[in-house]
């Protein structure tokens, strides 16, 4: 099934299977290792030449200079350190129809403004956000794969190499939107993570709570409020904040009281979750008691008492 | 099997099928309908005494005021808005050889408190942390369960009883302890639902993105990233917080600049978020750029700057 897929993508006529990459980071790296894996023929940059070594032993061509690279192949990939090192490295290249794929994390617009730059110097434009770490690059069943949003011909056209290291999700033609959503998965997830600090930070003086028994706990609390993100989401899309609420904020914001007063009775600083709480008594005293904590979105993105 | 339990426990001499429930509230109402429905003889008590017409008319009965409903069982269970509302109903009660169960949600110090109260008053003491809301009482397969700690000889006596609206977890005979579980994981909780919001005021904006195919990957994301409460626990007992570490503080600080301009550019305040990055950055700043995101446990617990 994959091979009739690439079979079918590789005799269209740009579609070949030879990249250029630019960028030899840890990510850039094992991107790299999974095309030399699958048979592609891999042409590399590093800013610093020396990380290219590794991979030239592998079977890699080491360019001389980005420009170098980019002249090699049709589809280029930068996998730089931020949007201003995509920009550096680029500097002297000729990208006159060349497929330019950045899968450098930056922000929507730095991805639309990267999108032009490239439009403007004759280039096909794809913006990546990754949503793995390396060690999941060349992995299918770790389960990582990176948003893509730009030109859906240069999708099109490249997604079988595109697919090699991790799973693509192309989400539209707006450069921004896959910096964006990949932005928003990783902000729920330091969410997540600061409530996990904390609730370690509540226990850990405890000796006789075992973090072995407490651990499986935290994370099955966790998954069993995850389907929250559904509700959260459908709450925003009828406009109905109230119904099937089990929890209102008025009993929430109650409990404020606890939470606070346990932070503080084991010595551990409340400074992570006020923020949110604070948000929720501000939405109490705009008169939604009734509702869940859908509201709290709306708060976060108006200015004012909501 | 659960007969098994129940029949040997019923033939132990405190043990017995009855229970007195004081507060009728949305949690004890599903509580006492949890009872009622296995066949225990219920009495009920309610500061308001109307909200117990619907459970009697189900054949529980009402006590015509707290002392009284306390007199009728040896098994007394309160739960009331907050622990002052336990001191206030319990005021004129005889505790003398009772076992008072108190599944008002509280602070650690709020509980151990009140087994001292109880224990002064004659009364073995067991508090509880309620991880349910009222619909998953009475519905094992929702998943719910009740912390206890306090007396373990009380918590012996009554398990099959206290095991009929949610499962149990007894967690110890520090009375604090409970409590402190509780407010653990919904901490953890209240983190995750903070990055929601975030994450969804976000995107919300944006006509192009379907919640609807965003709300799956968020929660997929979310799952994904789990085990990272794993990992800071392993971490915490080890001492050790540089091994295994797939993403350093270093680069996830060099990000930071991302999620915030990120928030900028969507409207979105990032009050939410930004505490968690301050620790981040606060202990790159301390010389721990190698770990991951355990030292910030310790930074929380902790003044000065790690
Ligand atoms: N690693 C992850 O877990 C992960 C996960 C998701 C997304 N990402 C993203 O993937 C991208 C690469 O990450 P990484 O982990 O590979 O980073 P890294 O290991 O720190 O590598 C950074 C790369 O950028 C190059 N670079 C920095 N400044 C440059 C400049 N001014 N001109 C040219 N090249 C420059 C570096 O070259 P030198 O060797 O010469 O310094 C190196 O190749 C980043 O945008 C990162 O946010 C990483
Ligand atoms: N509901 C949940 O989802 C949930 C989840 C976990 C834990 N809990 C905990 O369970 C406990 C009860 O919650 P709930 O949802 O049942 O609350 P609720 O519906 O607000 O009911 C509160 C109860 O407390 C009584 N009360 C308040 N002040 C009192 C006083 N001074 N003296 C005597 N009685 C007083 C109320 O009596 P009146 O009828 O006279 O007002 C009512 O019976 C709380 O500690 C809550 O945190 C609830």
């Amino acid at each position: 099934m994959t091979d009739n897929i690439s079979d079918a993508l590789s005799s269209s006529p740009s579609a070949s299977r030879s990249v250029s990459l630019l960028g030899l980071g840890a990510m850039g790296t094992a991107f790299a290792r999974a095309w030399l894996a699958a048979g592609y023929s891999v042409t590399v940059w590093n800013r610093t030449a020396g990380r290219a070594d590794a991979l030239v032993a592998e079977g890699a061509t080491a360019a001389a200079s980005a420009a170098e690279a980019v002249a090699a192949n049709a589809l280029v990939v930068t996998c730089l350190l931020d949007d201003a090192s995509v920009g550096a490295a680029l500097e002297g290249a000729d990208l006159t129809g060349k497929d330019l794929v950045d899968i450098t994390t930056g922000t929507p617009a730095q991805a639309r403004a990267r999108g032009e730059w490239a439009a403007a110097r004759g280039a096909r434009f794809l913006s990546g956000g990754i949503m793995a770490v390396p060690p999941m690059v060349g992995v299918p069943e770790a389960g990582g794969y990176v948003f893509y949003s730009g030109s859906p011909e240069l999708f099109e056209t490249h997604r079988a190499a595109l697919a090699v290291p991790v799973g693509t999700r192309y989400v539209g033609a707006n450069a921004g939107h896959a910096a964006l959503q990949d932005v928003a998965l990783l902000s729920g997830m330091y969410g997540m993570l600061a409530g996990i600090t904390h609730a370690f930070a509540l226990v850990r003086g405890e000796a006789e709570i075992s973090l072995k028994e407490f651990t499986p706990l935290l994370t099955g609390w966790l998954m069993s409020m995850s389907p929250t993100v559904e509700q959260v989401a459908a709450q925003l899309e009828s406009g109905d904040y109230t119904s099937d609420v089990v929890s209102n904020l008025a009993m929430q914001v109650a409990g404020v009281k606890t939470f606070v007063g346990t932070a503080r009775e084991q010595g551990a600083s409340p400074e992570l979750l006020t923020p949110y709480f604070d948000l929720m008594k501000r939405r109490l005293e705009g008169g939604h008691g009734a509702e869940g904590v859908t509201g709290l979105v709306e708060l976060l993105t108006r200015d004012g008492n909501g």
